[in-house]
């Protein structure tokens, strides 16, 4: 039987509080301990990576305590019960069941009168065929012209997500030989994002993907009219060269405007969709079906891990017990994500979303205010851009920040220069190291201004090269990292409620249905 | 006479510790009081921009408090010793001249045997001629062709700001006209970002601008080295497609290597250097040297603005105050910056390194632990993408974020369609009216989970387009910024010695020299 009760009930939470400050990193880490700490503490995950854990502020005493939270606020049967079908979306009485996009976990889940499962693989197979049927030339343009190009219309999850999958496999298909189509993405309705974008393409050669799950979606429709617009203006049919991913029940659903639609239900939120057909179409033309695919399998196998009830084998489970007691014991307010990947430049601003929407919330899934601080502030650029950036602050500032590093052995593109006997990559990984024990250690000088405390937690996943198979587990690693956190804080993290009120009032501006302040900054904006 | 000290030391910091939680939002913001309070709680900028404080948390005797600490903390009379040519930069022993770069503040400076001032408009002269023969057609390719694309290799100060600047005008040059080059920059030492630009361009119609001021980061010196070899495989001569920007005694200054070289100098920091040549070059060459011009004027019309001791009639001394009584009184540990415009999408990234890398810093200017808390992390993406992923941790998280909003009348492109009665820009704007007050008042609801508290504190820039000028004062209000909080704080803003540690523990790696952890982390990541 599942209790959901508020952290601050858990008696093993009581325990971790006790143990602020327990583990001194600049001494734990030193030496031949710390050799021994990188070789210990590190968990496989999916496709290769592994979750090392070394550098965080952790030893087997609080390990050992996480672990009793783990078993008090019953982690594991809470995933359970969400991917078996539960409604763990209480405010908006839905299931949660992105991870049955990529993979069955559990029992059969029928909603809707369907087998979800073969519904979200039915509506696969359907991307792929098109993806295909698109590649070979059998859907063409009205000339009967190949497309070269692929534009996501979406915003916010619809946009984040699948964004940063294309940016991080783009170079590594190009290197295999499965890149397919160029991808673009227009999402804010400032209309210079549509116009930059219309005019770095060619439109009569683009296939335009309109993504909203409701149909309703006010940047999104109003992108859709302009690049309708622009393509009218150029002599083109627009629904020839639109396709629409949405749900079953929206206006956009059996439209005649599109090529053909693709679904998604209310059970996939926004911020984890990228494994859906919100992801899948766009990944599917870009990349080929058999990309996507691979992407798919790494999310199933990381999502397989999380089953483990153990968080010492579990390295989603391990990194959100982790990240609790950096946010509730230690009290940082803000975790830096930081790859050492070109690739993943906008990884970090999907997972700002992902965690920042998911957690970011003050009342628990019955809707009772909570007394103990929830999801942190979630930024992040990748290295070694950011050590000439934002470091400064990281290695001396006041506050300490932790932080999750990300690497991998070998570089996408396959190209590479010797500089001072060693190649660029080499030198990519050698910093990410070389940091890791700055912020562990840091280094005392004569000077204080050359002085570093240390004593800044940081945790690294690393592997072999970020493949399909690796970025799916990537992706599913931080999903399922925000899910237990989510638990364990007895949050809903799968509404948004906090979005509703700016689009009511953003309404009323537009309908001059305003006073006071709100009509005073109407005017000074001259809405 | 000016006197260095701690903030702790004001006694007008001890009166404005007691007005914590002084101003109530939702009550000060509602009704015409908040309207009133939008009409007066503005300050004009330069360029056209206004900076309005309504919604942040200050009224009339915060605002007393932070003017009289302004007085005690000597703010005025700092900025002066610093464009009279002061060595503020203590711990390197350098004057800081960027405002220099853009106008004469006060009196001459004489460095290094010239006068400061003349020398930043000899080398942005250079610049602007050396780009005028380029866009005639004077200098070629080594076929007579003309250069099309011009691409930054630097990292940090040398990639961030130039790049936020190129994004932020793109759109509005080739709207207006001036468009000449294309850009693109190369930054991070994973060799698969140098791959990816060098794949996207025509290296044989492309000019590089080598920027290091030392002439030897590591980073921007291996990418120089991809970009040559580049050249040579396409069977061209690197020494005609590149130029570098330096100081005059690096020793890229005087070689054979580059078709021309630029000069800055010490006494400008990375992060502070878009208005000297760092930026020049690249954007001289891409928009013309009289763009680059126009930007320079609104950056300079705005340093003349920072001079007035009343932070009441000055935009940047406000802000900085506002800050530090959210930082310091408040205790609020973040900054989000968050632009309702796509053209500013990166200057979130430049300011992220501007405040953090300035003001991320444990000890005063003497070298001595400071007992409060300086830089805040500071991170933002473009509005309306935010609302769609962030906001809701801004709206209902237990943290709360005080947020600097930017927004414009007219956008850029001059393309624009109207949908349900509106226009794409008058959703933006309404939108980001919409969010100051959601944010401000928040809203009661019978649901907790549909609750909105408010009470979170915004300020807004607006203008009526983001056009040169008031690129360059949005530029320089945030440095001014900095720079007034570094002086509140005690601090040298200027050097930072927070990135050196991992420099030297990467060059250890590098070499093999390393054992424990460090040694376990290297085998790790294969080095």
């Amino acid at each position: 039987m599942i209790s959901w009760n508020n952290l601050d009930q858990a008696e093993s939470y009581k325990k971790l509080l006790a143990l602020k400050d327990h583990v001194c990193l600049p001494e734990v880490m030193s030496g031949e301990n710390g050799a021994k700490r990188v070789a210990q503490y590190a968990v496989p995950m999916a496709a290769g990576l592994s979750y090392n854990y070394a550098a965080k502020m952790v030893d087997d005493e609080v390990l050992c305590a996480l672990k009793a939270l783990a078993e008090e606020t019953q982690l594991s049967a809470k995933y359970e019960a969400l991917y078996n079908g539960e409604v763990i979306n209480t405010g908006e009485k839905r299931l949660v069941l992105h991870q049955l996009t990529r993979g069955q976990l559990g029992s059969d889940v029928m909603a809707d009168g369907v087998n979800k499962r073969e519904f979200y693989v039915a509506q696969q197979k359907k991307v792929a065929e098109f993806a295909r049927r698109v590649h070979q030339g059998e859907i063409t343009n009205a000339k009967g012209e190949s497309f070269t190009t692929v534009v996501q219309i979406g915003i916010g999850g619809s946009d984040l997500g699948p964004r940063a999958m294309y940016l991080a496999l783009e170079n590594w298909a190009k290197q295999n030989g499965t890149f397919h189509m160029d991808a673009r993405f227009i999402s804010n309705v400032d209309p210079d994002d549509a116009a930059s974008v219309l005019k770095s393409i060619d439109v009569s050669r683009s296939l335009f993907v309109l993504v909203s799950k409701s149909g309703t979606t006010l940047e999104t429709l109003t992108n859709e009219s302009f690049v309708k617009d622009a393509l009218r203006n150029a002599g083109l049919d627009p629904a020839k060269h639109m396709i629409a991913v949405t749900s079953e029940t929206s206006p956009l659903a059996s439209s005649s405007d599109y090529l053909a639609a693709f679904f998604m239900d209310d059970y996939i939120g926004g911020r984890y969709s990228s494994t859906s057909c919100v992801g899948g179409a766009v990944l599917s033309l870009a990349f080929g079906p058999e990309v996507f695919e691979r992407f798919l399998n790494g999310a199933a196998e990381e999502d397989t891990l999380a089953k483990n009830p153990d968080p010492l084998q579990n390295p989603d489970m391990l990194d959100a017990l982790i990240g609790i007691y950096e946010r509730n014991v230690q009290g940082y307010p803000s975790t830096a994500v930081l790859p050492y990947s070109q690739a993943l430049s906008r990884f970090p601003a999907h997972l700002q979303q992902l965690d920042m929407e998911s957690n970011g919330k003050s009342v628990n899934r019955f809707g009772e205010k909570v007394d103990y601080v929830t999801g942190p502030v979630i930024f992040g650029e990748p290295g070694t851009n950011g050590q000439h950036s934002f470091y400064q602050l990281l290695h001396q500032g006041t506050d300490i920040v932790p932080l999750q590093f990300v690497g991998f052995r070998s570089n996408q593109a396959g190209m590479d220069v010797v500089i001072q006997d060693s190649t660029s990559q080499q030198k990519l990984c050698a910093n990410v190291a070389a940091q890791i024990m700055a912020f562990a250690c840091g280094k005392s000088d004569p000077n204080p201004n050359k002085s570093f405390a240390g004593g800044r937690p940081s945790s690294i996943i690393v592997g072999d090269q970020l493949t399909p198979e690796a970025l799916g587990a990537l992706l599913a690693h931080f999903e399922n990292k925000v899910m237990f956190q989510g638990f364990v804080w007895n949050l809903n993290s799968f509404d948004q409620e906090g979005v509703q009120l700016g689009k009511v009032l953003a309404k009323r501006v537009l309908a001059h249905d305003t006073d006071g302040a709100l009509r005073a900054y109407s005017d000074l904006l001259n809405i």
